[in-house]
């Protein structure tokens, strides 16, 4: 019975044309790149090509690799994407013809990377070997391998886990290390990489960039709190953030670390995942100081801020996944808990937010949200659906 | 000797493919369009396609009439632009064949446009016949027509110029009344446009949306001060901000009204160009009380912050329009004087920033300067610049 079900859904695959075959008729169609996007599919190392404007799938393309964390950044004219995968596969693929442009396996094991501001280079942090490789986006030649080598305990000379890259303004990537407790800065902008190191907490995790590429905030696994660098006056270096945010002070366990990635910054606030707590706590952006925490129905994962600012979307950690919670940013009140399915990963608003696209791994599902309405408009079916990036992170810092 | 010239460049732009009639082979070549933008030559009714990786010029689209006070807003695809000109026509133009893919006049007089935050319509404010009518950004089939009525000091209905049109979350847009001193949303979302009229102050003459698409404040021409709404919470109504901001306040002949559009919101504050006086004014956005004067050159039109918030950007009016100065957002002083050529009328950030173009309509030249370094990188030659447009507008609020 289960065999015949799955035949039946490739047959119906293949009737919708979900086959990464596309004929060269239509895929040599002109079209706008801007209501593009990619949906991870982990487990079967492939992404779908989709359009926010129909909310329908274009096509399949297959054969990248281990893509169980994956995530994706757009050439400056949206029709590239770069899809890093877990097993330090770098793959560069044409949304326009639908098919893999060029191929690299650059390291055994990496977590993520960024594209320049100028879009000439794409940046991947690794764990092995611990380092950055910045390579070029046309050609994917390498251009820069920067090691990330540290003294460590015993004073020898060893490399650390990199963890938390993104672009920043003056094309800069800015990234930090594992095991080596630091927060590096990496400026591309001239003929040779310059590299700046500044000390921060004790094993950065994770980070993110505001959305002015201004603050870089590394969440931290080894104390409370964050530490953050002020890229406008780095000089003085990483300070310390929100003292209790951290590990030191959970009393769940934690089934998922947060996203660091996810935190949404909306009107000089903060909204932030509490970890291994049921709630998302509000901090003050000018000294980040708590102001409040909500009470959610779980261990939020990503908290995520519609592009007017006004609703904060919230996913959550196992085993209450399949529940979304949204928030009114002006009242702080849970206006609507959502159900898109089993296992939701990720949600990715529309640039201009009148729409929010949720991937629901376990249901095999993506489905399609008014955010005026929040009633489900559209849903498809995707192999166990993960991250979904659209095309408008092209013309974002840090994202 | 003047004949000659002009014939060389028109053979110049043959030859470098600058004319309207591109080879199908050309242009139906795949390409993202993320990077692509329109240059409105004013004088000739012409606008130029450009592209902002290799700083080019790629084609030259003719025929689009009246162009002295136009605008474009892009299809969310980012492959159409929508031009509005000054003589009531409304122009849809493909950027990747480079050809007008429709055109109607649809009033006697108009003055700019904008886009609905799903895409679907486009609207366009008029001041002949008064009122804001709604296309199909599809088709150009009108499916609204809003007169602006109201009742004149002599007690008769009589319609009223219409201004400041922006497009708003929630699929809205927002305009002011010159002639009736009202701020009016236009909810789109529905099957039937939905009215809702606000009190505003006296002779509101332009008006700007804030990033998040939150408030919407108008300019006024018959006293001081602006009028600012909430749309986060609209029935407070428009209230008074920034007294003593307007006309009553200058010292100086008034060469050119400030752009509204213009205005850089950047950290919490606007940076606003100062009408009648040599000066930038600093507000701030929690309570818009006036936080420092900078003194600039000239009359400031455009004060525009870049991406990163990190640079303003401040064009002028005449007489001393033909420099640029920038300002180190941080230190609030002047890092640069540029003279990028004679009578300098817009300037229009990439994306994520690295870059600025600039045209200046009396060298027929635009030029593109690097953000880091404030030196110029690329420049072209051009009928009459006016304004540049960017397609990554298709991905922003009230742009």
């Amino acid at each position: 019975m289960r065999q015949r079900t799955a035949m039946l859904v490739v047959m119906l695959l293949v009737l919708l044309g979900l086959n990464g075959c596309q004929s060269p008729a239509t895929v040599s169609e002109l079209r706008g790149t801007g209501d593009l996007g990619l949906v991870i599919e982990r487990a079967t190392g492939s992404v779908l090509v989709v359009e926010t404007t129909g909310n329908s799938v274009l096509g399949r393309i297959e054969g990248l690799g281990d893509l169980s964390h994956a995530s994706v950044v757009y050439s400056r004219d949206g029709r590239y994407g770069y899809v890093f995968g877990r097993d330090g596969g770098l793959t560069k693929v044409d949304l326009l013809t639908r098919s893999i442009e060029d191929r690299v396996i650059q390291s055994g094991n990496s977590i993520g990377g960024a594209i320049s501001q100028d879009g000439r280079y794409v940046a991947v942090s690794n764990y092995e070997p611990g380092g950055v490789k910045v390579f070029d986006s046309e050609t994917l030649e390498l251009v820069a391998d920067v090691p990330a080598t540290y003294t460590n305990a015993q004073g020898e000379t060893a490399r650390s886990k990199t963890v938390g890259l993104v672009d920043a303004p003056g094309n800069r990537f800015v990234f930090s290390l594992f095991d080596a407790n630091e927060i590096w800065t990496l400026d591309v902008a001239g003929d040779t990489p310059d590299v700046t190191r500044y000390d921060a907490g004790k094993a950065p995790y994770d980070a993110l960039i505001t959305p002015d590429g201004r603050f870089y905030i590394a969440g931290l696994f080894g104390e409370d709190g964050l530490s953050m660098l002020d890229l406008w006056q780095p000089e003085a270096g990483a300070i310390d953030i929100l003292p209790g945010y951290g590990k030191g002070e959970q009393q769940l366990p934690v089934y998922k670390m947060p996203h660091l990635e996810g935190w949404a910054i909306a009107g000089g606030r903060a909204f932030v995942p509490a970890v291994g707590h049921h709630q998302v706590l509000v901090a003050d952006m000018n000294d980040w100081s708590l102001m409040e925490r909500i009470p959610v129905q779980g261990q939020p994962v990503f908290v995520m801020a519609s592009p007017d600012n006004r609703q904060i979307w919230v996913s959550f950690a196992h085993p209450r996944n399949d529940v979304v919670q949204v928030i009114d940013a002006r009242t702080r009140e849970i206006i609507r808990t959502l159900e898109p399915g089993k296992a939701v990963l990720h949600m990715e608003f529309t640039p201009r937010g009148e729409r929010v696209w949720i991937s629901a791994r376990d249901s095999n599902r993506v489905t399609v949200y008014d955010t005026r309405t929040l009633e489900p408009v559209a849903s498809f079916s995707a192999e166990k659906p993960s991250g979904i990036f659209f095309t408008s992170r092209a013309h974002s810092l840090g994202l």
